[in-house]
């Protein structure tokens, strides 16, 4: 399979977070996991993921320190999942999908959950690409260089 | 395979992008296309991925809006594959990626290559998440509502 060939020693920062997030579940898990929800059985009921499947899954979001195993919060044996800070750090990943997703994916009448911000209960902003000096920069006004 | 289950009517803007771009060869080339690759060749050559595998990918790609087929740049009969307005919405997605890449990827010392501005050659400005009064904003100050 295709799938199983590994980025981890690729020059591009592109294509080494693939080898960890480049896959439906994984995204979803790291959405639930910003969203809150701590326990495989959250997990498993917001996904509807075959036990199998989310476990692995799990378990390879821990060994590449996105998340990671903490004692249940309210004292009983069951172990819960959090973001690291490495995990914390694809917010803007998460966000950048979440606006692709309400542009492309939705009929304008159609209904979607929305990222507010908890003070003012508004949508975020876009994100927007920006050169050091500020300028707003699309695809076509950025290149890739050699470091 | 649990890979098969499709989120097109899930109510998330977070899962539905994920049945097009959810695997890492998608990722990468769409990459490659805003770097400029258009022909089936040069995607071979930069990803060193199986043709059929490829091919099955760019089908996808262009069956989902995010690439469209045109006529060869130079007049000859291949076909090139250039990004649609979708597949240019994606900008911000592989940005955020990119920086997370470069955040937790690689070592110090280690080099790659660099997302700059065309005019100044400097690397892009950190991608923020703000609200809409322009606070900046942490996973912990957003919060997913109904719409």
């Amino acid at each position: 399979m295709a799938k199983r060939k590994r980025h981890k020693n690729a020059g591009c920062p592109v294509a080494r977070p693939l080898d960890v997030i480049g896959d439906c579940w994984s995204m979803l898990i790291i959405r639930d996991a910003f969203d809150g929800k701590r326990r495989f059985g959250e997990f498993q009921k917001s996904l509807g993921l075959a036990k199998n499947v989310l476990s692995a899954r799990l378990r390879n979001l821990v060994e590449h320190d996105v998340l990671e195993t903490v004692p249940a919060s309210d004292g009983s044996t069951y172990q819960e999942y959090v973001l690291t800070e490495k995990g914390r750090g694809l917010f803007p990943v998460l966000v950048a999908l979440r606006q692709w997703g309400e542009s492309f994916f939705f009929e304008p009448h159609e209904r979607h959950v929305l990222l507010v911000d908890r003070k003012r209960r508004m949508p975020i902003r876009r994100l927007e690409i920006r050169a050091q000096d500020g300028r707003l920069l699309g695809p076509a006004d950025t290149m890739v260089t050699a470091a």
